[in-house]
């Protein structure tokens, strides 16, 4: 191997002070004494005791979405989902700025804070098409040398309630979306067999997997989540499938919460959690007990359905340990994966510990701990991807 | 007048782009052409059509208790209030840094974000007696140039439960602490009556304020905050009480919330809110609508009761906003002005406008609106403090 850079006085999770060789887009040695021997031409960067981290994965994010890149634009409040569906859709036909434009400005902003893989959903309906879905896929182009991108075909105004969508979510996926999406099958569609049997008709067809928006709360949330699982097991998806916000296992009884999420951890259905602040949320702690993988990740960034979001993982995982009361070492470090580990391998792309033979994607970040990273949420961190420092402070270099 | 600085291509809340003419510590004029005729040998600061704002207060913060400045220390949690203030109290007796360093470590960072003033709590008990006081007192003197401090004499040990507590807080008083503190005279004290008999007495003595924390929840809760509000007007000091936390305001039925609002509105008894993440908290629009007053703090930044927390008002009020589902930009503009007007007036302070003849002290955001503010969080700010800028980007130039 030809050493690209040496990166030394780098501090792993176990607190050891190591020195890395980065063979271009790969860790070729890690260890106290990698740097032994290297040729002192090599390109040097100093750690300075910083952590070394795996890279942040935002496994569910908009990025047909966000108004990043536009002036700041007023909320537009709607008292149900289904008016605030309208008002987005409003909105949508007017924005002057392109999915593109905007898209690729917040994967810039995302790659500046260390996220360097993202899931988004992206609109599918009958009035904008597979339109959104291209322009998220052209941006697999553009910015997939910051970022990589997988697609969810997302149904935002529902199946049923959207004649033709069905059909369109078919073909979003033999256009290139990974993942057939869904959205309360309940609340939205009136008929959870209905949705259920489109959505996972599509997913069975082409084989992929799915990650539903399922909003609708309490008793019906979680008998909605049971039918997933149920489903997710007759088609052989275990493992495939995600259940995104699922705020009905933060309302639950303890008997109604144990056999819900026995049935999760079986079927292998994930769960995703933006820790929303004004409605109650899955406990991560206590699900990850009970077997049930979960995730952390932003959601709405500044869109037509929250003026809030800076795309910061770090700061995500924050309000995540601050809303359900996870303050100890132990469990800062637990919540940190959940935006790193946790989400790469529910995405399938699992990621080992950072050693030789590695990808060099990760973040250093000026923390001796993951628990000091999540309480302090430092902005002065050093992004590296393919071997190259592709952001510090927040601010991309590339 | 001698004008020291002029600030050209501000922007007032209503959208106006300004000049301001600075002399030394004041504004000395304000408006569209305000920099018409000045000699341009006047240093000049072009706000970059940056939004003009009233500097932070942080209404309710602890100076002695911060961990800031010191390594991080992991959070030891404890199941009972009990149990974390005794971890507390051995963790105080080990820290190796001063209360005067950790405190003005913590003033810098304030400052740093644009708070300018703050309401500071500090420990008393027979075990610390009014060593924290005496040193925060201290800081008033070396940081009283970067922010105005105000010192509650603080029970975090209890009244009746820690005897000798009482003749402390009228001693604190005597030294110079500005108000009364009190807390959960149920929860802690296990005695409502003796409890705030024993503070209202020392706050009678003098004729100070008082500001009480009160976690105790729901209907015990309630009964707590009527009795408070009923002995404030008793012993005439309507506007000069606070309630600090009072989350049992976020857990009343209609009729409770009610009446408990009503009483806290005719006693002019105002609310402090952190937006804590994994409690029910007061519903600050409710209260405005039924006329109680309300302002936000930060209460413990990265301290033994929480490793969170890192000063910045803006980030507060954003997490109130996201807590309590406050989105439109009439919402966000009332949030931000519930960490600047209302502590402001609340702590006996009142600024009005930022016109002719005000103090200089104020910040510059980037930011068209107060809205735009509190929902992007901007840190590029600049900071103001006696007609010179002592801060830009959230570090202190001083």
């Amino acid at each position: 191997m030809t050493p690209s850079l040496v990166i030394e006085n780098a501090r792993t999770e176990a607190g050891a002070i190591v020195s890395l060789i980065l063979a271009n887009d790969r860790i070729a040695a890690i260890g106290p004494n990698a740097a032994a021997g290297i040729d002192p031409a090599v390109p040097r960067f100093d750690a300075a005791g910083g952590l070394l981290c795996h890279p942040f994965v935002d496994g569910h994010i908009h990025l047909d979405k966000t108004l990043i890149g536009l002036p700041f634009i007023p909320h537009i409040p709607g008292d149900t989902v289904a008016k605030r569906i309208e008002a987005e859709k409003s909105l949508r036909r007017t924005v002057s700025l392109s999915v593109e434009a905007r898209g690729g400005a917040l994967l810039e902003r995302l790659a500046a804070y260390g996220t360097l893989s993202v899931r988004s959903h992206v609109d599918i309906d009958t009035e904008v098409g597979l339109k959104g879905l291209e322009a998220v896929l052209s941006l697999k182009q553009s910015h997939g040398h910051l970022v990589d991108i997988q697609t969810v075909a997302f149904p935002q105004s529902g199946v049923l309630r959207d004649p033709g969508t069905a059909g369109l979510l078919d073909a979003a996926i033999a256009a290139g979306a990974d993942l057939v999406g869904g959205l309360d099958p309940a609340g939205i569609d009136n008929d959870v067999t209905g949705h259920l049997d489109a959505i996972f008709a599509v997913a069975g067809k082409y084989g992929v997997g799915l990650d539903i928006h399922l909003h609708d709360g309490g008793a019906l949330g979680a008998f909605e989540l049971r039918q997933i699982a149920d489903r997710t097991v007759a088609l052989g998806l275990e493992g495939k499938v995600v259940v995104s916000h699922a705020f009905c296992l933060g309302e639950l009884g303890d008997a109604d919460f144990g056999r819900t999420a026995a049935v999760l951890a079986r079927s292998g259905v994930a769960i995703m959690t933006s820790a929303p602040g004004p409605v109650p949320m899955p406990p991560v702690k206590r699900l990850a007990a009970a077997g049930v993988r979960c995730f952390c990740a932003n959601d709405n960034i500044r869109d037509a359905w929250s003026p809030f979001g800076n795309g910061d993982m770090l700061e995500r995982v924050g309000i995540l340990c601050d809303r359900q009361d996870l303050r100890s070492d132990e469990d800062l470090a637990a919540a940190f994966r959940l935006a790193t580990l946790a989400p790469a391998e529910i995405l399938g792309r699992p990621v080992g510990s950072l050693q030789a033979g590695s990808p060099a994607d990760f973040n250093i970040l000026p923390a001796a701990s993951l628990a000091e990273a999540v309480a302090a949420r430092p902005l002065d961190r050093t992004v590296f991807r393919g071997g190259a420092i592709i952001a510090r402070g927040g601010r991309l270099i590339v």
